[in-house]
């Protein structure tokens, strides 16, 4: 593919400083652009490339548009045009429409004509697959579920009976979307099975990465909004609902019930208990854990910080001692008084 | 499926307070119960919901069912009941028994004639599939794999060779139950891999779910008990034994050759480090770490508390002065007893 | 499989004493090892043990060959010797070359004639697959993979477009290579996909357990090191390098960008943040945070001990109040000073 710096800011916005006619065939990195590349650089951090850079044009901010020694597309935000101009510049594979020959798919299942169906993928009664979407080989489509417009399954992906993927969503290998919530009582010396008679209900535009899990919901739906992007091996548990353009990192756990709000950000491997309620414009960092609802958007952490063993042995030990200090500390404000 | 009161009572057990021929279509939820519905409380704390419910009947404790406006069924444990209820009134799928024309399996096999073996599964030489067991599409079940009776794999379920499933368990998508355990030894400059010859016996009525992983031992098998309960993202390593009934939050991690008891409850994300012992009936909150043997029933917890970032940074960073900090009280101590 | 210690000493090394013909069928642990097997001892924790062993031969260092019962092989890593060993005696299963007649195989795809294709395995347009290599059932190879000779891929993995594989590298199932990189920017309300434009490559004797993710990269590639091993439900984020000989235990996880050396060794459900770079020779002990770079090897932690749960509410409150705790005995010191 090749594109003028031009035809490029047509598509994606912008002002042109410069050549407008320089031909452009691929991105590149700032740190490592070659000619024929467009690179970016959206902070002051990365300026520093820009002169003597080998690319042949470059995506900045107003700010960092001075004194450029070659042509530049000015835009307000430099990442989201360069994420622009790479999927013109390096497409996505386009697969043919149609159902491959060891496709197994229930009569009653309706599948779009554009959709393309790849080998071994099963599809079970009463299915719906809409149009243009791509259902990678090795998916198990179940009983009733709706596959919207444009949704992109990759391989070995499983959809429990039930559950409907908005339109435009994207869906990593080897997760699966509504598998039983863990919901059990004890009683009489073993646990009781809660049937999770609920699904799930995925939005527009998400993406889930690959590993991941979206557990249907015991007597409600697990609710993901539009827009909402889970990294791999993330777990959203029964009855949890996720508010629209929310994001999550690698790991996070959501136990069942909770409520996050829009917008969010919650960072790898934190955990967040069942059955409380963040609101919109949360910020969580990595591998905090989240034991009480947050009604105030805004920055929340837990955990310790990284140390040498042998310095963070001594500190820790007195982790167990806290409260004693405490104690001791207000004594000592207390004799010292007195 | 309708149900009135008195037959949910026979089956389920309890007591009626009230018209025992009213009927009963499905469940809901108390805070949201409509006409046709069965629903309960247990607690309480939910108490307040029963005065003016909309539910046909209610499942209830003795001590929260006077004054009812609505017939009731009186038990113990109403959440177990109204679980055995949802199982009556939602009753779960029952797939056509056979084999499915593009499933392989392999002439050595032998699968029981209720076994219902769906499309694309693969089950290799020597293994056996029990009466009524369901093996979703895609599942792969290795050489010499014993399938107990009433098994469920849902789809893509990888059962590796040699390992053994006890009856009516169930294991959700993508799990992966007798891959190798984590087994290497460092030597001349690079790690030597220790074969792993054991195998993976889970016990009966046990529930895995989504993308977890059970390894094979190394010399010994690993093992899990009857009525065990593993939410999704768990690993349990190799050598492993989990005691009956015990279960397991969302991404809890068991190192290897850990001895964990009957009846624990794990929170999610929990870490067990390896070669220690948990004693029964051991409890441990959320993201906690044990590094150490448990001898005592109780309930164990570790990590700090969620804090807005800012102060949790002024804090956090004091984390790594505790020691100094202990050695400053006592020198206050000592000075001012002088 | 029948060797004399001999024979296992000429394949393995090691001296030999004893009666060299001393005839091994098997390997068993120390603990509980019976007639006719080999078992090790490499610690002095496990020498009691020795005395009284039923094992056939012991493989022992030289420190611990004083006073044996029994006919032993002396190397300087019994571990190590014993893994070599135990292949040796108890044989890994090796499956009869060839595509099996469900494979789907693209026309474009190259795969060697001793290479092993089983059921159900799906190889897409330009793969490659090398001699020796074992791809079992339910399998996805995307367009333009590189599968090296003498592979492993358990069933159920997927291996994404344009990614390589090593040779001699082992995948367990349900991983998946190659998803996306987890790359967004929000922009106007909505995040907008960063396209992953580069691939993984992994390296030769690499080792990656069930579950685990390895994403492709966003401009450059994600690289594994020769001699990586990886547990289950790890994950390697978008262009993180991992040295050669880097071990990580189950479900670390590595954010975007960061470079880490050769010969670490990684704990169990420890997390690394993006961007950084730690270099050779680092151990992180379980559930750590790496919040920054560690240019210095050793051994680094955070987290805080396990304790009852009723005491360690009591500590973990007073983490809130560390900075004042701090302010205060400085105080203290100040006014004492007076």
């Amino acid at each position: 593919m090749t594109y003028s710096l031009l035809q490029l800011a047509k598509i994606v916005g912008g002002e042109i400083i410069g050549d407008g006619a320089c031909v452009i065939t691929h991105v590149s990195p700032i740190q490592n652009a070659d000619s024929g590349s467009i690179s970016f650089v959206g902070t002051a951090k990365y300026q520093k490339y820009l002169s003597g850079t080998q690319a042949s044009a470059v995506i900045v901010t107003r700010e960092l548009a001075a004194g450029l020694s070659v042509p530049a597309l000015v835009v307000k935000n430099p990442r989201a045009a360069h994420a622009r101009v790479t999927a013109l510049l390096h497409p996505a594979f386009i697969p043919e429409p149609g159902i491959h020959a060891s496709a197994i798919i229930a009569q009653s299942a309706v599948i779009a004509k554009t959709a393309t169906i790849a080998a071994n993928v099963v599809i079970e009664e009463h299915a719906v697959v809409g149009e243009n979407a791509w259902i990678e080989p090795g998916c198990v489509i179940g009983r009733q579920v709706t596959i919207g417009a444009g949704v992109h399954l990759y391989a070995n992906v499983t959809i429990y009976y039930g559950c409907s993927i908005g339109d435009n969503t994207i869906i990593h290998s080897s997760s699966v979307i509504g598998a039983d919530g863990f919901g059990f009582e004890f009683d009489q010396g073993a646990w009781v099975k809660i049937p999770q008679i609920g699904a799930v209900r995925i939005g527009n535009n998400v993406e889930i990465g690959a590993c991941s899990t979206v557990d249907r919901g015991a007597l409600y739906d697990t609710v993901i909004g539009d827009g909402v992007k889970l990294d791999n091996h993330v777990q959203i548990a029964h009855n949890v609902q996720v508010g629209a353009h929310t994001i999550m990192s690698n790991g996070v756990g959501v136990a069942g019930s909770t409520k996050i709000g829009k917008n969010c950000i919650i960072g790898g491997m934190a955990g967040i208990r069942d059955n409380i309620e963040i609101t919109d414009n949360v910020m969580i960092t990595a591998m905090a854990l989240v034991s009480k609802s947050l009604a105030k958007p805004g920055s929340y952490s837990s955990n310790t910080p990284i140390d040498d063993t042998q310095t963070w042995r001594k500190n820790s030990a007195r982790f167990r001692q806290l409260d004693e200090m405490a104690r001791r500390i207000s004594q000592l404000e207390k004799k010292l008084k007195e």
